[in-house]
This record gives C-alpha cells, structure tokens and sequence, in this order.
C-alpha cells in the first residue's frame, strides 16, 4: 500500500494489511480449476443428454447425426476456451465479458453483457439444481413424484447456507470436482476396453423403440432438427468464462497461472463430452422428451422417469445399482448442486463490479454489507425456483432459457476482443508482437464467428421453447441498470461545487432537544446537547397526554433544571406536524441560523424491541431531513439488552475465496 | 386549554386548537346511529338464517323450536342492550368493555376483553363480507363459482381504501344503514299485511324436503340441538358495544345521547328480528347447511347455493326479481359490507387505547401514524381474507368462531359493572341514589348472568365447530401483549434517574465529519459542524477504491481546506468495520469525552431513490449508536427531487368520525 506520490503519505492506515499477507489467500491452480471449472464440467452431466432428447423426436432415424453434432460442440468448445484464454491474458483485472464488452464495445455494449450474466446466474441455479435432482431420482426412482420439492428443497439450503455466510473453502469444491471427473475418466476407460476387447456396455434402453413426434422430414426440417439439436448441445459450454472473472484470486504469475487452468478445463470438458457421447452411442442409450414415447418402457410412462443419460452409461459399464453406479450418481448430482452455488457466489461478485461503474446501487460495491448480499440472493433464489415451479423441474425445459443469455456474452466479448487487438495492433511496432496480436485476433475473430452463428441458431430454434423469456427480460434489465446510472449522474451534477459559491458559516446554532419525559436518556441528551455550546438551547416537549405533560413539566419546576422547557400542544396526538411547525417558526427568525435537533434514542439487543421503541422518532427524524438548515443529531442510550447484541462477529461473504479474501488469517 | 395551574401557563400553544371549534364535528344523534348501528343491525341479515340452520339438522321436525329460540334471543338482545346502557351513562370516555373490565376486574381481566375484542375484529370483517357476498350471489345466482374470490376483493377493496385513508363520512354510513332498516320494516309491514288478509307469502323453499342428519332424537339431544341454534342467534347481538366505544364523538350531554342511541338501536335491531323470523317462519322457508340434503332443490346442489333467508322472504314478499327485491339485496350487502368497514375503524381505537396502558407498542397511542395503522390495517385483511379462504367463505361455518369472542367480552364487562356499582353503593349516601345503583346493578348482574351462561353454552356447542381457534388465539395474545408491558415496565425502570447520579458535562466534544467526495453536501456538513465549535475536528475518508481516495486528497491540498482530512484504510472496501474501529481508538484517549460523527445525508422525495443513496451512512448510524459516547449528527441535503415530495398532504385515519376528528375544518 505504499505509494509514491507526496500526496498520500499523509494517509493514515487504520489497521495494517500487507499485500504480501493477502497472498496467502491466492489459489493454487489444483485448487483454482475445481472452484472454477465446477460449473463448466458439470454441464458434461447433461450436454450429451440434451442433443440425443432433440434427436429422438424424429425417432431412432436420426441418431446417426449424433457424431456430427458431438463434433461441432467439441469444436465450438475448444474455440470458446482458447478465446477465453485470450481474455484471461489481456485482462488480468477479474471483470471478464462485461468488463471486455463495455472497454472495447462501449458501456451500451457492456450493460447488455451484464444483464445477460445476471439471467445466467439464474439460469445456472435452476438447470444445475434441477439436473443434479435428475440424477438423484436415477439413482432412487422412487423420489420421482416428489421431484419439484426436492429441486426447491435444494435452493432453499443453498440460498440458507449463502445466507448464513458459510465460508466457502477450496476443498468442499475440490473433492466433489475431482470426484466427478475421475468417476467420468474411469467410466470412459472401462467403458472403451470393454467395448475394445468385444463386450460393448448395452444400456437399459438399448431395446426401446421410440414413437417419432416428426415422420418424413424433408432436408430442410432435418437440418433444423440438428441445429436444434446442436443448440442443446451448446449447453456443455456454460460456465467455460468463469475463470475469466477469477484472475485476481490467482497466484502470481496470475493470467499465465488462469490461462494454463483454462487450457486444462477446456482439456478436460472436451474429453469428458466426447467420452460420454461416444459411450452414450456405444450402449445404444435412448432417450425421450416424453417417456411415454418410449416403446418397451418397463414402468407406467405418465409417473416413472426415464434415468439420465449419465445413470444408464454408469449402469452400463459399472453394472446397475453396483456400488460405482452409486458413486456416479452421487459425484454427478454434488458437482451439480455445487455448480449452482457458484451462481450465488458470481451475483455479489458481478454486482460489486456493475456498482462501481454506477449501474446497480453503490452499497453493493462495499463489502461487509449483508443485507444488500441478502437481497441479491433471495431474488435469484426466488426466481429460480419459480423457474423450477414453472417448468416442472424439467431440465431440458429449462436448458432452452439458458443458451441465449451464455451466448450473447460470448459474442460480445469475443467482439470486444477483436476490437482489443486492432488497438493493440495500432500501437505495436516489433514484428514478432504484432504477429503474435495477429494471431490472438484470429482466435477471438473465429470466436466471435462461431458463437455469433451459436447466437442466431440458439435464438431462432429456442425462442418459440422459451428462449423469448430471455429475450424480454435482458433488454428490461439493461433499462433498469441505465435509469440507475443515469440518477446517479444526475445527482452528481447537482452536488458539484461551483468555484464562485462559497460555503457560509452559518451564524447561530440553535439546539432544541426532544423530551419525553424525565430519565437518564434525556438527561444524558441534554448535556450532549449542553457540552456543544449552542448559542440557544430549549428543551421542547409535545402534550399528547394532558395528564403526563403536566407531571412533566412539575417534575422540571421540582428539580430546577435550568434548560427552558417548552410545551407545544397537539389535539391530534401527533408528534411530527406541531413539531416541524415550531422549528419552521423558529427559522423564521434567522434565515442564516442553523436548528440542531436533538433526540434521545433507545439502542436494544432484540430486533423485535425496535417495535417498541423510536417509531415516531425515526418518523419525525425522516420528515426534519426535508427541512433547510435543520440536522438532527440522534443521542444514544444503550439499553441492557444492547449489549446482547453480538456486535464483533464475523461475517462471511459469497464469492470471497473466487476473489482471493480469506478472513480467517488471524490479524 | 386553558388550565387553572399555575404550571400550565407556562405552556405554548402551538396552534389555536379552541375546545369549542371541536365542538363542530361532534355527531348528532341521527348519524351517530348509522354509524355505530350498522354492524349490530346488520346481524339481523343473517341471525334468523343461522338458526334455522342448526334446526333443520333434524329435518323439518324441530323447527317447531324456532319462535322459542328468536323469543331467547330476543330476551338476550334486550338485556344486553339495557346493561350497556348502563356502561354508557357510567363510563362516557369510549373505553367499553375493556375499560370496564380492566378498571373493576383488573388489568387480567382488561388484556382478555382486549384480546377477545381484536378477534372479534378480525372475526366482524370476515362473517360480514361474507354475508353481504351471499347476499349478492341470492340476486345473482350466477356468481357462485366465484364466492371466495368475491369475498376476496371486497377485502381487498376496503383494505385498499382504509389504506388510502378515505375520510369516512356520517353520510357514506347513513345512506345504506337507513335504506337498509327502511327495505326491512317496509317487508315485514307488507309481509305481515299480507298474511292477516290470508295472503301469507310462500318461500320458493316451501315445499322443499330435508333429509335429516340427526334423527330420532333424545331429549337431551334435542336439548342440545336447541341450544346450539341458540348460539348461533345470538350471533344477532354481535356490534351491540359499538356505542359504547364512541360516546366521546356524541353531542352533549353525551352520555344521555349515547344512551338514547342506544335504545333506538336495540329497539330496532330487535323489531326486525323478530319480524325477519316471523316472515321466515309464515313464508315456510327451508335452509341447510349443506344443499344437497334440501329434497326439491331444482339447480345442481353440488355447485348452486340456496338463497339467504332475507333473500328469500323478500322474494315471497315483495315477488322474486322485483325491483324491492333487488333493493332490498343492494342494501344488505351495502350494510354487512359497511359493518366489515367498522372493524377497519374499531380496531385502530382500541389498539390505541391499549398502546397507551402500553399493552401494545407506543406508536399506535400517537396518531398521524399512517405506517402503523397501515400493519394493522393489513394484519387485519390478511387474517380475515385467510380465514374466508379456509372456511370456503361460508358465513355458517365462520359464525362458530365469531359469538365466543363477542361473549367473553360481553360477560366480562358486565361482570365488571356489576363490581363498578358495588363500589358506588359503598359512596352513596341518599336512598333514591342507592335505589337506582342497586336497580343499575340488578341489570347488569342479569347481563352477567345471561351473557356468561351464553358463554358456555357457545364454549360447549361451538367448541369443535372452530371455536376452539379462538380459545387459543385470546391467550397467545394476552401473552403477547402482557411481554410488551413487562418490556416497557423494565425500560421505564433502567431509565428511572436516581438523585445521587448527577450527570456529568462531557469534558470535551471531538466532532468527525465523514466524507465521501468534496460536494456541496459534504461542504454543508462540516460547515455545520464547524459551526458547533467543538474541541476537535476532523474530515474522515474511508478509501476503498484508491483511485478515488487519491482524487480526493489532491482535491482537498488544491483548495486548501483548512480542516485536516484522515483516511483510513479498507482492504475489504467495508465502511462500518474501520470507522468504528477508529473512533474506538479515538474515544480511548479521554474516557469522558464524546464523539460527534456528522453525517452527511441525502433527501430525495421518490422512494426508489432511498435504495440508491445512504445505505451505507444507514448502517454506519445503526451501529455507532451501539457506541458509548458517540452521537450521530445526520447533516440533510435535498436533493432537487425532494420537492416533489407533497409534506403537507392531509392524512387521514381510519376511525377519525368515530372519535370526534374533522380535519377538514379550516383552520
């Protein structure tokens, strides 16, 4: 924190913090890749799944495009995480697509990228908790009828957990993630030797038929069924920035350390995809939109759910209901549910960036905030769930609302990272740089491309499936955010000094302190109010109850108090209107003169004793702030029950490990 | 105002508020009787209707009992109308049965009445929305599938405008109530012509069978049939104390005023029982609980309602689909849903009365208090509107937890009249005064009885229907309110000033002014607090972006502020933590100093705008009053949209008629 300039050597540090203490805190990349590559590899649980359900509604026909499909994910996904790569190494800052869109594109260009994070966030909450409950019912059938409770049943023990502020740690990410993808690698491996050695794994529903919903397509409806089909199949790119936004919790060299996780995540997506896909097929795994489309389902088609794809190739290469099959389903649903969690971590984190560039309100920049981490979580929480409700919990359902938004901020940030390069390229001078710039804008160019087209494909073969949803509710968010932005504008104009208005002392401070009645609060008020040395000092009390004013202002006469004491009549038993009356009558006297107004206030332990104390206080307090020349100083009297109130605890933030703050050091 | 203490001269009137001009908006006879009569005598729309009810359980065979129970009825109405009287000659303040009962049994005795008196509030909007909506659904069959949402929207509709603060009028409450007794006298006088000239009307229910649910009865069962419909008559008594909760908004004498009234209104209320009974029983209507066991009924019984008992006497009467018998309709559903409006109004005047015995939070005493009326308001709605939708909106099946509240506090209070008179007597000397306090005392003691043996018999024959929802719901909130009192007795005595304590004169004042940027409205504060010359005085910055805290200090050399600037530092961009910390230290150095934070606030008149300003400086506030030896000084700047906040809007509260308030009066 030491600077150079002469200016800020008068700073004071309140509390020392090195920076190199805070370095104890980065990740190392084998803690790094599991807490950000959770929600990327998890979609590897259901993008296979997803092009075979849009296959079969034209049967078993159409299988046969299924490598085709598999191919160009596969494709797309290298190129998305070799672009990624890119803007890892170009902005080192954590900010990702928004932070890439709004430099390059402009902040137009940036606040469509946020608000379409935000519906991802969302997005990522209902598809990864609904899909890990699909492979909890693969595993226990009998949980099917109450499939919708459970999904919600998880998002309320998330959103509790966020909540409370449980301190997320590298390793409750670890183990799960590197659970996953061993069981994967294992399945891929036993699976192709027995495939290679002539005892291919068949799947449950290797002999299922399937009534075709589509009979007879012609070429065009065949190229639009694998488009549609290629657009679930997008699905296994989700999650594949989120490393883009976790740069700063990196060890140094930090955005090489982030590039070679990205490389190893992409690696690692890519083989798990292509792995199951290919085991998937191998098995002859059949799956359907709607079960009952199934000829040969064994159980009653309108109640029983067809298992994951995932469920039938584990039972297929590990045997069904072996103990491996079990570990399968357990790894795939606990990496799913903790990829719902990163949504609920990534919300204060992307909210913290859209308050500082005034977009969002400016209390969710600072931290230690609860309530407004509180509010935040609740609403994605809520909405999620609804989707859930909405959708029945059905992740194919959901997955349709998902794509768009993931895309847009592709495209727009690859976009942006074109434009990044043709800066960079115009400064440049040494040819070996400006072929590597060159190379870099290829990258991101041919990304831009692809997920443009993704863009178009996902757009027009979802948007009638529920993609228009997403379509309504990014422009709305973007509307919102500039109202935000543009408020904050306005009221910084408002408050700028001019050079030729000079601030004036005022000339008298008029000090009036509220009373109630006579006990140590007030008396305490009092001298507070006392020891300011105002030029005038009333002691002003409102008659409400004849019978109580009159004992008050005996027990003033008995007692001798030698602050004047003023009684103001109210009919109404109000406090707020004969009160503001009186200072406005004041003021009156001495336009330049200021009104300090003093009120006692009770500080209690309980939340429920707020109830019970300064409601007209903080009424009358709200409505004093309307008046020119008026403050109002709030004297505290600390009630035994105050200090019931656990004033030094901790308190945790989603999202901190993602941002390299570990508050558990001691210091 | 005037007072004859000396004390009291010292006392300023805020604004002329002469006694006499008060005068004015009392009530005069003729619309006090609207107003407090429109829920006892709406009762008569449904009383006749619920006994019939419980009868005809045995079939046709016991409606025999029916002239003997509207003669108990009748009985019951006369003496509780008569021993109220009495309360309203004794106690003239507007306390009713809860002033009675806590002054002469107890403050015990007074937090049961209370508590019965707040369901019956709930239990008065519910059982009279939902008879005006039955009485709807008589003139228009059609609506029925839509009962409960019917019942709904009237709920939300008077939520809505009891909200709004609608001014009542004596007039809204004179029309209907009027129109009301007129359609019912002018259908028994038609009714009862008709039948001494041999042309007694027939009921379209007539000639309809009932199929008994109990039958062959014993004595005791027939007892025990009879004395259930009994209860469920008595529901014709339920609002009889509404007089005596507004003799303060009578004309003088008030007293005798409010005693005549309430004549009139027994008179009345039992006139037209009596007739609506009689016709009842001439025209043969038949009722059931449930439809299908009428035998005849023509419509689907499994989805059309039978017609109220009023509906269908005014059809034989005045002919069905006439334009009396849409009238008569129109104005019992106007008055059942103008007698649910009283209860928006009653309940804000009682919890009033008990915030000021401190039985509830203080708040509610003051008035002008739109927030706190508006929970109440809402509390109310949402218990009523949730009770219409557990019982199906069927006024039979809410009636059963409707009469035991009413008759808790019914017996109560005469109980403690009778007590009241005891006392009395012991006073008075002259034998005509104590003739007349033993003939007051004799009344009332018959009121006791009456009433109390009700009590039981409602205990007894309710009990299972849904009254035992009420006999837990009166003491959890005798609980509730006796932990309010217990809590404000306990703050009265930790604040209670001792006269060995003397309060000591802080020695010396540090004021801190905390700034965010240099703007007019941090200019403003230390203007402010430099104007209260304190011994110490720093600028305090909290840096949590860097950039911006650097801006700041070069601005702050450049201008050449002449009060020294401190920053301090926020690894974790948190604002209470290190601020607290700070004057914590600052506070260590002199142990009876006191610490002065200005905080610089800004007022802006949407409320949107709340959430994007002074969240932070909120929170910092709540928590530095936890603080000993810290006050909290709010330095306001308005903002250019605070003028669009209208201050000087009238509000008007619910009940304001009731107690005398016109605030339409110039003045």
């Amino acid at each position: 924190m030491s600077s150079p300039t002469s200016v800020l050597k008068r700073l004071v540090v309140g509390r020392p913090f090195r920076s190199d203490r805070l370095g104890h805190t980065l990740l190392p990349k084998r803690i790094a890749l599991p807490i950000f590559a959770s929600d990327p590899l998890s979609s590897v649980a259901y993008a296979t799944q997803e092009i075979l359900l849009i296959l079969t509604l034209g049967g078993l026909a159409y299988l046969y495009l299924t490598p085709w499909i598999g191919a160009a994910v596969v494709l797309l996904l290298a190129v998305v995480t070799l672009s990624y790569r890119q803007v890892v190494m170009a902005y080192p800052s954590g900010g990702g697509s928004y932070e890439v869109a709004s430099t390059n594109l402009g902040p137009r260009a940036g606040l469509v990228v946020a608000a379409a994070l935000l519906v991802d966030y969302v997005m990522t909450v209902a598809v990864s908790v609904a899909a890990g409950v699909d492979n909890i019912i693969s595993a226990i059938p009998d949980l099917n009828p109450y499939r919708v409770a459970i999904n919600i049943g998880f998002i309320v023990l998330l959103t509790a957990m966020n909540l409370r502020g449980v301190r997320e740690s590298g390793r409750a990410f670890a183990v799960p993630t590197y659970a996953f993808i061993a069981g994967v690698m294992l399945m891929i491996a036993i699976g192709l030797f027995r495939t290679f050695f002539g005892d291919a794994p068949q799947a449950e529903s290797a002999t299922y038929g399937i009534h075709a919903e589509h009979v007879g397509l012609n070429t065009l409806a065949i190229a639009l069924l694998a488009l549609r089909a290629f657009s679930s199949g997008c699905t296994a790119l989700t999650g594949v920035e989120a490393i883009s936004n976790g740069v700063p919790a990196f060890r140094k060299p930090k955005s090489l350390n982030a590039a070679r996780t990205m490389t190893a995540m992409g690696t690692l997506a890519i083989t798990m995809f292509v792995g199951v896909t290919a085991l998937a097929l191998i098995s002859h795994t059949h799956v359907v939109e709607r079960t009952c489309d199934l000829i040969g389902f064994p159980g009653d088609c309108n109640t029983d759910a067809q298992r994951t794809v995932i469920a039938q190739v584990a039972a297929a290469v590990f045997g069904n209901n072996s103990v491996m099959f079990f570990y399968m389903q357990a790894a795939t649903a606990l990496i799913l549910i903790l990829a719902a969690n990163t949504a609920y971590n990534g919300f204060p984190l992307l909210s913290s960036i859209l308050a500082q560039d005034r977009y969002l309100p400016r209390q969710l920049h600072t931290r230690g905030d609860r309530l407004t981490y509180s509010n935040g979580i609740i609403l994605l929480a809520v909405i999620a769930a609804g989707l859930i409700y909405a959708f029945d919990g059905s992740t194919t359902r959901l997955i349709n609302l998902y794509i768009l938004g993931v895309f847009t901020s592709f495209t727009l940030c690859q976009t942006g990272m074109v434009w990044h390069w043709n800066r960079a390229l115009r400064d440049a001078e040494m040819p070996a740089l400006r072929r590597r710039i060159r190379r870099a804008r290829a990258i991101n160019a041919l990304g831009a491309c692809f997920t443009g087209v993704v863009l178009v494909v996902v757009m027009i073969t979802k948007f009638s499936h529920g993609a228009y949803l997403v379509v309504i509710a990014i422009p709305v968010l973007c509307v919102l955010m500039q109202g935000v932005h543009r408020h904050y504008a306005a009221v910084r104009a408002e408050l700028r000094t001019a050079d030729d208005d000079e601030p004036t002392l005022p000339s008298r401070i008029h000090a009036i302190v509220l009373i109630s009645g006579w006990h140590k609060a007030t008396q305490r008020a009092l001298m507070f109010a006392k020891a300011n040395r105002p030029d005038t000092l009333t002691a002003l009390t409102v008659n409400v109850v004849d019978a109580e004013t009159r004992a008050l202002v005996r027990e003033w006469e008995e007692l001798d108090v030698d602050i004047p004491l003023k009684v103001i009549e109210s009919p109404y038993r109000e406090i707020t209107r004969p009160v503001v009356a009186y200072i406005k009558n004041q003021r009156q006297s001495g336009p330049r003169d200021v009104v300090n107004v003093y009120i006692p206030e009770y500080v209690v332990g309980r939340w429920w004793e707020n109830l019970l104390h300064n409601q007209s206080s903080l009424r009358l307090k709200g409505r004093l702030l309307f008046e020119p020349g008026v403050m109002v100083t709030s004297v505290p009297w600390q009630l035994h029950s105050s200090a019931q109130r656990d004033l030094a605890r901790e308190e945790h933030v989603p999202g901190e490990v993602r941002r390299g703050i570990d508050r558990s050091t001691p210091g």
